[in-house]
């Protein structure tokens, strides 16, 4: 979407002073504006990055009065606020695929098209495969056969499901995410070889989950690897074989979570973060960035951190010692040496 | 796949009770069993689970009798185990494309089309590629020029093979996988602006190696980055340019391996697990998740763990103590007070 | 690409020694070689490589005489370096798409051609994009709407740009990163269910930017993720909504920053580093691989390590101690034992 200065200024009904044709591809704010975007100047405080922005047109209010001269054009409007949620509405627009199938994609025979739905070009949909209304299938996924997907799901571009995935209502699964891969399970031989175990299970998202781009959710082995409803997946996050994930979640962007481990609801788990296979997580529980977690006996509710993670406070007053240990360890070998002169003394 | 229970009860001879017209779209365990799925009683100490489950079809011997009423309904059957073991085998069917060159895929004049290949949907296959026997291609997979790969080997969808990328026989490559992309070089110039090192070596994975989706690759600089037969990768994990990976050794998701290094055989690297740069790991080596490898001075068989990375045990003991450190932070000053004051004494 | 032995010999005007038809694909380092590739011997340090390498050729001096028998075939040249000089021209032929638009990709009307400009099959290309002079669009690329690409980029297959991204001059975008998906941002409401906050920002990459493998960075939550030029970033690294990255700075794999944050220029962080949100990172900062930074608090020039990150020295030092805290633990038990004599003593 590319407007110029005029435009913007007659979509909000506002006044321009300054080159109408300077072309805007999006929003910025004004403390961090940058060639090619509007801003605004709505909090008085911040009226000093006005005179130094980059951004080439700033949104003000009619009585706005500059204290020194202005690189950017201004636009003047009635009510600043309202003015950038018309903006923020306007560039919001996303570019969703056209209602109904694309001439370019591959559509298994027998598909039945509910109504609202987007299939973009190069999306391919196998067999006995199942969309709800109003869903958006952005160009390139893949769906594999027998999965089953609900009302008003979002697909963007490049989403691998493998066969018999199901998702719920809602669900939005960003670019390049890939659910229903098989878990990383093998089984050595005498000669230490690895050979694979099948994973026949599936992977099953509820209503209103969200999976962030490139992140990984492998299918059960036999049964189901679920994630449960609300929860919230960053970009880059691995969910292995067989987890569960209870409700209302949320787990940021490069964390792990071995196989067939547990989460409870309401968790609120850091970046990097990295839970063992086969441990059961208490609902609420917070963990701190990077931690690796390696047993499940935190109460509901505790806060942990540290590798292995222990209680949040406890890993902080430690690791304030940590890192005065060479200071404490020289205050050690001079106490030996005191109490050896001491005995000596006393001999 | 979506059966109703009728149809499964027929396909394992067995006897219904309850709703036939239940719709089935895979299996699950009775534990964490999920609505629209079939799951097993074989082992009488999970009876418990039999009532509560939330499977909408449980499979049980001829002989079972309820304790108490069942939600579920019952295929009965003369062998759970056999049962199971059919239902497996039906619902692993995965949907592979179909034998031959789909008419949407994009493949260079002088393809040499080998007995068995399936190449799907929106595939792009560019020149002097080879393709061995029985390989199975899935939708949106890009295979760059003078690649070569074995028989029997799959690529799921959207897997990204770079130019010259060589993949043996019976190789998985999970979905969006991306293999040959050039390493992480670069050369500071006078004004510390990063010039980029061309990277024109390739990669080589032996036979029956497996790589998680969403992992990456780097082709070596000028020569090769290897990996050896048997070796499984598991997803979202990182291997730099020029490394070397060893025979039948397994790494979990995220891991990262930096550029030249070399992992023996036999090795298990933890999920998050970093292995610095040019160092040579050992045979056998287990590293357990998360630790830092900043040294490749481990013995063959070694358990390592920390960050830096040492011994397993020793690190655990050390970490033991860590944990009380405000505790000997105190002691330690109570032991200066008393030897101050017995110095003081003896004055 | 795949040569014999033969033509390589003819392209270099050398000598050869051995059996012209072996074919090879590709280059390798003598102490590194692999069937099927050719390699060089220019060090005579290396030498003895030269008797047991697995390469099939090697590109020896006219006056190499052999001090044994010798597996592999010989090209005999006058400059050894020269040579292997043109070969790495010839392989690093990497087979971009033809120039134009492919007859297999879907471009929306409108679209501007400019000169010198490759786009593959199987491309998407949303309304209101702009591409300049000599960019390469591999197959399977997905350009959302509004998107404003510089001259010469390359996006290699996969890429995903969400609406309204912008790509500076020369930058490189490698197979399947994803550009501009929603940042991680929900409110959560009185029941602790997430609400999304809606991204409508932007994210701009500034000119000479490169973007490694299945690397994620988010869009702004209303303004711009900036990634400042000449900086470098690695495969599967997170950049979440927000971030500004100053310029030549590079980023290794897996890293992850936190929203919000500020990076400086020249930094370098290494692999697996986990940034937090919010923070101000310094000029020239140096972070040691799987480092946690908290804090934006040291100074330009600063080498730091650790979870969390303190001085690079101050986190060695402390963790040399760290390894041998039981053995302090003891030596503290014994002198509260020996202090406690003394007194007993006294008393």
């Amino acid at each position: 979407m590319i407007w110029n200065a005029a435009q913007l200024c007659e979509l909000l009904a506002g006044e321009l002073e300054g080159d109408g044709t300077t072309e805007i591809y999006g929003p910025s704010q004004i403390d961090k504006g940058i060639p090619g975007t509007v801003t605004f100047l709505a909090n008085p405080k911040l009226e000093d990055h006005a005179y130094d922005t980059q951004a080439d047109v700033i949104i003000v209010s009619r009585e706005f009065s500059p204290r020194q001269p202005l690189k950017a054009s201004l636009i003047r409007v009635d009510d600043v606020r309202q003015a950038m949620q018309k903006l923020v509405e306007k560039f919001s627009v996303n570019g969703r695929p056209e209602e109904g199938i694309s001439a370019l994609a591959s559509v298994k025979e027998g598909f039945d098209l509910q109504s609202g739905v987007s299939i973009g070009p190069f999306v391919t949909i196998e067999k006995d495969v199942r969309i709800g209304a109003n869903a958006v299938i952005y160009p390139h996924v893949y769906i594999g056969k027998g999965c089953i997907l609900g009302e008003g799901v979002i697909l963007y571009p490049g989403v691998r499901l493998y066969p018999n995935t199901r998702i719920g209502n809602r669900c939005i699964v960003h670019a390049n995410a890939v659910i229903g891969c098989d878990g990383f399970g093998y089984r050595p031989d005498e000669k230490g070889h690895y050979q694979k175990i099948q994973h026949i299970g599936t992977v099953v998202l509820e209503d209103d989950v969200e999976i962030g781009a490139n992140a990984v959710v492998d299918r059960g082995t036999l049964g189901v690897t679920l994630i449960k409803k609300g929860t919230k997946i960053d970009n880059l996050v691995q969910v292995a074989h067989n987890v569960t994930i209870g409700e209302h979640t949320v787990i940021a962007a490069q964390a792990g979570i071995a196989g067939s481990s547990t989460i409870g609801s309401g968790a609120r788990i850091g970046g990097q973060v990295g839970i063992a296979g086969h441990l059961k997580i208490a609902d609420r529980v917070e963990i701190q960035a990077q931690s690796g977690v390696h047993t499940g006996k935190y109460p509901e509710g505790s806060r942990i951190f540290g590798y292995p993670a222990i209680p949040y406070n406890d890993y902080l007053k430690a690791y304030a010692v940590f890192k005065h240990l060479p200071e404490y360890m020289r205050r050690i070998e001079e106490l030996e040496k005191q109490v050896s002169d001491l005995k000596k003394d006393k001999a």
